[in-house]
């Protein structure tokens, strides 16, 4: 089967018969929905671009299970070189729709359960790397999207799985069967979810012997008996729902979500098992997911950063203030800072290794670096594009008042900038730096910087966990003469 | 006459008749709609809370006018136990609206004119202090809330106002009359101009001589002829205008607000005039008022602060996770910015002197240096909030799937953090904090605390300007053993 | 007694017969060492400057004990005023010395023991708030230079003072007598301890009541029998042993010092005695010492910062750069660090409080906010000074290169900056940055900044101590509209 | 000829005749001066890991131009892998010797001029290519360390060269010959140039017409006719003449150090010349080297911050501090910062290309982002450390204090930390932390991290220009909807 088009992939959402709701309300038609089409239009950039002859080596890999030529979401890393490629890709992406397009985790948990279960099979004897093989067959070949599913809901925090009062506060098998397994959980802060084809479900911490129950992971389609959704609520969602607010989006075309994955007690055919019990493998496949999703963070936000600095500049130069230079100045450090992560995504792919399973796995340190910094610097960035954007970005009127017979002329005169840039031009870069600062795509660009592929101190934790830090106090020790 | 409660003032609001549109409308009834009712909350908590024996210290002074007891937003201050009890009053305010109180820059105003107008006078023989001394009667008698205006639209930021295309995109007199002036242009940020009173209007930069017209400060009723408002739009401003959001406001009593003042040919009787045409104070003028707004800054936005480190701290205790040491060191962090805020605040009160008009003024190097404090640390202290929080925060749904018959269980199970606390009270604190650092609240802790009171690279220059740098150079010669 | 001068004060230590070891040998003439020197003249100027009319409301108090003028430095605060121009007497004396002046542990000592033994003998019935009076006097009439010492070697650091190997770890009392008692220990980082005419004894950390032997404290000579100093040995220090040198050493007249001071089994008759015992008071006495010593920091640090934002100026000057926008904006950068630190010291006064014994304390919450951000701030603005001097700072020859009949002109010719300037000035202030970045004053500058008055998580586990947590989440509660 | 290894290296310097001068006197015996001497050391190390089995891959190369095994120090770059292991191989040997190497210069000095000659020949149809590859084979067979020189004295940094009062402040042709060319002039801050065999010379900035005669770059032996050296004193450079300093020097062994090179009218035959008066590609030539070099530092400064890192959680041990939560986080912030700097150097490294003359160019933009990040972490990294390390490190006496009969038990008591770690080793620990943040080494790690490779501004610069601005200025405005 060919790589799908934008327009494909948008049809084939309307073939799934998914619940979802939202405000409430059971969404009848998802693909259709107002806050919810921009979302679909930034995954369908994804299938878009892999058609552009300008962007086809970073977009399609060839399969190394089949030798066809795949849409790079759904590909298995052979090389460094392709890890690299993954982070340029997420970087375009990002610039093209400046908002979270959503399919890489699908492409992470490739990657993470892909080798994962290759040395469970190992050590076990079981068939999970067959079963995901065979998955993987069908996910290329239909160049599906997947919502790689891993965080639960976690109730307490300060409690393990088995421990919560709510034993459904992760994600757990409630009956073994001949056929398969049945499950009951939730799926939380599942950015693509109501844009995929299938989740893809893994467990979200390392896990003990009592929580054997929780170590599960699989793969099941959008529609399946027993799923629902819920949709998140986010700053300025409903703009969207307003009549004529183009002007007020910012960003009309593309956006990001969040939605609760519930599942009660839905049926997984043995076939779309890949882990069921084996809870020491758990550890390793947060870690793997984790680090493939610590990478790509080094693509996407530096994408979107690229838009943010892009804007600022541009309303710079509509406030008629490009020439100064603090203003030169804070856009050479937006650019520095947005560079340093994408040295770290680079980094972390440029130092990749096989792992035994064949796929290429990132240098797992610096992919812990990288997201580090994504959880600091995107905040900075766009703090120096609301200095440089100034005050009017957040007491601008709406665009409903530029259209009123009395108040619209005013508007135009008094919000105007310099001369020759229409007053409206000088509010449409000014809205989508609010979108990617405090309206919807802030949402994606900093929240989900902090947040996404784990919080801050979970990436400290690896840190402390990588760095080998004997090594470092035996170096220091060989130079100050300490002999033990 | 009393001072007002809150009650009172929301009822003097009503006998206005002022004009201010919104999403291209007039609005009827601006006192009770439901976007602009928060502002006027938040307006009215500065009368209420002048009744409350606790902070009647803070909240009221006697005035060096009348002797009688006002309350301190019309106060001119005394002494530097003035100073800092103003930033006092603020921090509290900031305390109980967690929102922008508005309430400020008419006093900070009244301190500004009532030392300048002296000085012009003296000067020049004219009667601006007599006129603005009998205003301040005026106001103190009645309690008066007035908007301090100063910054004009601006256009072309490299031109001056008289050098730009259109000649009212800086506030000026079109006509000067026997009885009075006629003035034209706008007032752009005006945050409490939909619930003031009244309008003290002031130029927005030094000038020279071309610009004459340009150098004018006067007062005059919000709903004056001539006079009408464009309602700014900010995120999620339209949540409050959902049924039932309660639970999604985050803060659903209280807000701030911005709108474009616009002056079609307004009339300005003479004894309303502080400033018309003597240039070479419109300089001295916007100092005075930009350094007492700059001290603001050191006390209203820590109250905010306060409120945001309470939530963090919340959202952690409900989340399981106030133990954690990188959670306790965050509030520490959190914490020790915002006191550094409150100290600049403090030292540049400390600081204060006597004007030659007997009111007391800041020390302008240091309340430059508070707002600079101010341009950069609620961006941290909202970082680590929206660290603390967690992902959640902007995945919750929305407080109508709560209400949901089939999703509303399965939001309160899936949702939920230690089992002691209701899920709705952690949202309602999730909520908050998305409040403040990313929805209507953020324009207010985060956009204001960049722009308002002027834009960093402002303080930077008059930071540049107030550091006698030439000081600095003759101790490091003496030290060095350089002669000269 | 009148108060000394500079000359009279370097006279007085001459009668002293203090036991100093450096370098593996005792100092026969320690006023007179070139090493140490430079640190006597940084407390003369202490004395020299009370002289001068124009410092004289600084640098002098009248005495609430004796009703006579007392140098500063021996002042018990009688008001915030007080403690406001201690900070602005720091300030005064780190402009002038570009050093540690020593003084301010022994006035910062006063002022705790003064109020905390008020409070033992309310509880006790002792008298050792008599006993510090006493003595207060004495210092006072004499103009004495006092040592106050707190910080004991401590060993491990896991471990309380009782439960160490060694119990001499923190200083001791190993023998009640009737007329007094016989210590042993250490005090260590002792800075002022050399040019000092006595020490004033105060217990390190807060202790229970296995400690009861290490809750001390006590005054005693400088050259008291059992009483020995190690001098430390620092960055640079011995440049000043080299002839000539006087070009390498950037301040030629001013420096500072730290040393061991060991008690070896010392007698402290009864009347010298403030603390024996007492285990409770010993966090007070600790907390308020602190206290008082991290607001002084708000002053000291920020007139040595005065320097170095000269002598960067200077620098910039010569090296024809001055003018340069990247330039002036880190010049205005380090400003702004600067007076932020001098906001807090400000701030932290100004809050101030009388004790039960009357004299003044500092707001505890915000001197911890002072010098967490000295832990911070001029490490920064080190290096902005760095950055602005060039690489030239630390490539540069030294003196003798300069003096060299062929090498000598090359340097003067290879070395110049703009023209008219001579290289040897240039030299000169390059040589002063280096000393405050590198060399013997960076080790007041920036590791005294960060350890002195205790190192960076003493002050946040303050701060997290005063910071009521409980209030700001009642706030935020009450905002978030949670009722309990 | 064979790889030398480090005492042939030594040897083969005693052979140079170079002419030295340091406090004012022609160094008799450069090779065994102990100042110089661990300079000579840290060289010598480049020579001696290259026999080390384990790191072959990363010190050796085969040179394209022979076939032959090469010191990676002297290769040519042949692909993105070679510069990969270009960084870790700096990051090696800062590993081992906690300074800088000096060595580099020459590597990219040789990479850059390589590239440029080409580009300049196919212009100009000139032979400095083939002269240029000459010298490279000569380079290789020999094993030399080679002083890659760009940066003059440049005087008022505000004129061009030949705008300076003195002519000679850039370095400049004075005379063509038939044979070659007489040079004038100098060369400041150069690192090796003590310890290297020869000189590489190139032009330190982008030249005008104006500037021909300063368009020049060639090679020359350290000892030729004409040139002389001026040693640059540094922190703490004469505790290595001390007697039994051991204790006190931190890093015993190994160290940098800085001179200025004068040309007293230098002759140059025509085969060592690679540019004379080609302006137009002085900047190129600028550009390419400086890119190298801004590489280098994410390797060599990263080796000896894992030293420092070390040395720090040594520190914290010996302090029986180990286990604070925030001593552990401030050893992961460390690690956070300096493998964000290896991330940059890694990248740069993988995103190179082959230039026109078939050597690998790194890729310039990440270049600039790699060393300006330098300009910041180690400076951040160094206050981490002197934060965990203690005030001690500034407090501790001399190691001959040590050896005293009464004072030496006494120091042993008191200094102890941890009790099974004697007090000599934390005292060994402490010193090599003072080495590295205020001493001799600091130079190195923070001085030279600023300015080394261009001041910070000169990134600034780079960045600006190869930031593409202009593209993200489109990204943006397609996305707000803006048509032009």
């Amino acid at each position: 089967m060919a790589l799908m088009n934008g327009q494909q992939y948008i049809e084939s959402l309307r073939k799934l018969n998914i619940k979802v709701y939202m405000f409430g309300e059971l969404v009848e038609n998802p693909v259709d929905h107002p806050m919810i089409r921009p979302s679909i239009n930034s995954v369908a950039m994804t299938y878009e671009l892999a058609h552009a002859a300008e962007h086809e080596d970073l977009m399609t890999a060839t399969s190394h299970l089949s030798g066809e030529k795949v849409n790079r979401f759904t590909h298995l890393h052979q090389s460094t070189d392709d890890l690299r490629k993954k982070v340029k890709m997420q970087r375009l992406l990002g610039q093209k729709t400046a908002s979270c397009f959503q399919r890489c985790v699908g492409m992470d948990a490739f990657n993470a359960v892909f080798s994962t279960t290759f040395e469970i099979d190992k050590k076990h004897g079981t068939k999970y790397h067959e079963n995901f093989t065979k998955y993987m067959h069908f996910v290329q070949e239909n160049d599906l999207t997947i919502d790689g599913a891993m965080t639960d809901p976690k109730g307490d925090r300060s409690l393990s799985p088995s421990q919560q009062p709510d034993p459904d506060l992760f994600l757990h098998v409630v009956e073994q069967r001949a056929d398969g397994i049945v499950v009951r959980g939730a799926k939380a802060h599942q950015t693509g979810a109501v844009n995929s084809h299938e989740h893809l479900i893994m467990p979200t911490i390392a896990m003990r012997e009592d929580d054997k129950a929780y170590a599960v992971s699989f793969a099941i389609p959008s529609d399946a008996e027993g799923i629902l959704m819920i949709y998140g609520r986010q700053s300025c969602d409903t703009r969207r729902l307003e009549e004529d607010a183009d002007l007020d989006l910012g960003n009309k075309q593309f956006g990001g979500q969040e939605a609760l994955v519930v599942f009660n007690d839905v049926f997984i055919p043995n076939d779309r098992i890949f882990l069921n019990g084996e809870t020491e493998f758990a550890g390793m496949l947060v870690e793997r997911f984790a680090g493939y999703h610590r990478q790509s963070y080094g693509g996407c936000k530096v994408g979107v950063g690229d838009v943010l600095i892009g804007a600022a500049s541009v309303a710079a130069e509509y406030n008629g203030a490009d020439k100064a230079s603090h203003v030169k100045d804070k856009l050479i450090e937006m650019t520095h800072l947005n560079e340093t992560l994408y040295c770290c995504g680079i980094a972390c792919s440029s130092e990749g290794y096989p792992t035994e399973a064949g796929n290429y796995q990132i240098d797992l340190l610096l992919a812990n670096i990288c997201k580090q910094n994504v959880t600091r610097f995107p905040y900075e960035i766009a703090r120096l594009a609301e200095d440089i954007a100034g005050g009017l970005m957040v007491t601008m009127p709406s665009a409903k008042d530029f259209k009123h017979p009395e108040i619209g002329p005013l508007c135009e005169k008094y919000f105007k900038g310099i001369n020759k840039v229409p007053t409206e031009q000088r509010m449409r870069i000014l809205r989508l730096i609010e979108n990617l600062t405090l309206g919807t795509a802030a949402v994606g660009y900093r929240t989900e910087s902090m947040h996404g592929a784990g919080s801050p101190q979970a990436q400290r934790i690896m840190i402390a966990r990588q760095s080998n830090l004997q090594h470092k106090k035996d170096l220091a020790k060989k130079i100050a003469g300490i002999d033990k």
